[in-house]
């Protein structure tokens, strides 16, 4: 499911190449959502340790910054090893999955929250040393954080190109340092 | 397509819907993809037209703030219409294209490639009225723009809650005016 669509693969596809018979995947899993949320639930615990990990090492921006390198890098090995950029397993299934999938949409939910939840932790500490302004330590903040990292991954994968990645970094520099512009209140109103 | 996945739906399927024989689909497209690309290009067309206005109307910071209104709005809209929302129809067509759809995958290319040129146009713009820095006016920061719109997008769609776009402006305020981090070179190196 990371190179080719959720709705595209097929139980039956799945039991071929796992080399099991769909009798037996129904024993275990109700369903193709019930078989990907038990398969994210586990790739996401498993990331999950080296996330902890690098912001643990280093809190604050710099363990950010390693942790934004290393999403880089997992982009870079994906071209290497399997010819294409494959783009980010989650953010490639947020798109995909509507509300005829609750269980699968609540997983990826909880993901996206979790990583949301360890970015505001480094953005706190990092402006408890002044590294950045105290009021970017939010977690609207945190969740822009992801949201660029997950639209950069996006062009990756369009474009099958991990460089245009190597912006991504200095772009989120700038998202946490950012004072803002003036408001333009006429602007921002509702447009129709 | 806008609101299930593109691998999701076959050709006998919009046959159905559109009321037309298999035979008379094939007469017109080759293939899905075929029927895809000329279905975007179109759209783009219409879309591009309102872009250029907003753009064009504001020079600078504030069409961008405007284009940004709306592309909110149209999220609130299709939730209010059709239920839900559904993110944006090229972002979720990027995250299942790939190398088996050529001709998908460069249509989608050359529509974000115009839109990251049409926000540079704004960011020079804004940038010798000194609304925001010089250096800020380029390419990568003009793609950033998009990026963090996408990943705004993703997370409006996942949650299906427009209200997590209010902050899009903002953080996108702060993306265009940041002076950026001090550098932490090491951190930054290839982490493996």
């Amino acid at each position: 499911m990371h190179s080719r669509s959720y709705g595209a693969i097929g139980v039956a596809e799945i039991c071929e190449r796992a080399g099991v018979r769909k009798g037996s995947f129904y024993h275990f899993f109700d369903s193709k959502q019930a078989l990907t949320v038990a398969a994210l639930r586990a790739t996401w615990a498993a990331e999950r340790i080296r996330w902890v990990e690098t912001l643990d090492l280093d809190p604050g921006v710099s363990g950010l910054e390693r942790l934004m390198a290393q999403q880089v890098d997992s982009q870079r090995d994906a071209q290497r090893i399997g010819g294409s950029v494959t783009g980010c397993l989650y953010g490639n299934l947020a798109l995909e999955t509507g509300a005829e999938e609750p269980a699968l949409r609540d997983c990826l939910r909880e993901i996206f929250d979790d990583q949301t939840e360890m970015v505001r932790g480094s953005l706190i500490t990092a402006a408890s040393t002044g590294d950045i302004p105290r009021e970017r330590a939010t977690p609207a903040t945190a969740r822009a954080v992801i949201a660029q990292l997950e639209g950069a991954v996006l062009f990756a994968k369009l474009y099958d190109d991990p460089a245009t990645l190597d912006d991504l970094w200095p772009q989120l520099s700038g998202l946490l340092t950012a004072s803002g512009l003036e408001t333009h209140s006429s602007a921002g109103a509702r447009t129709d």
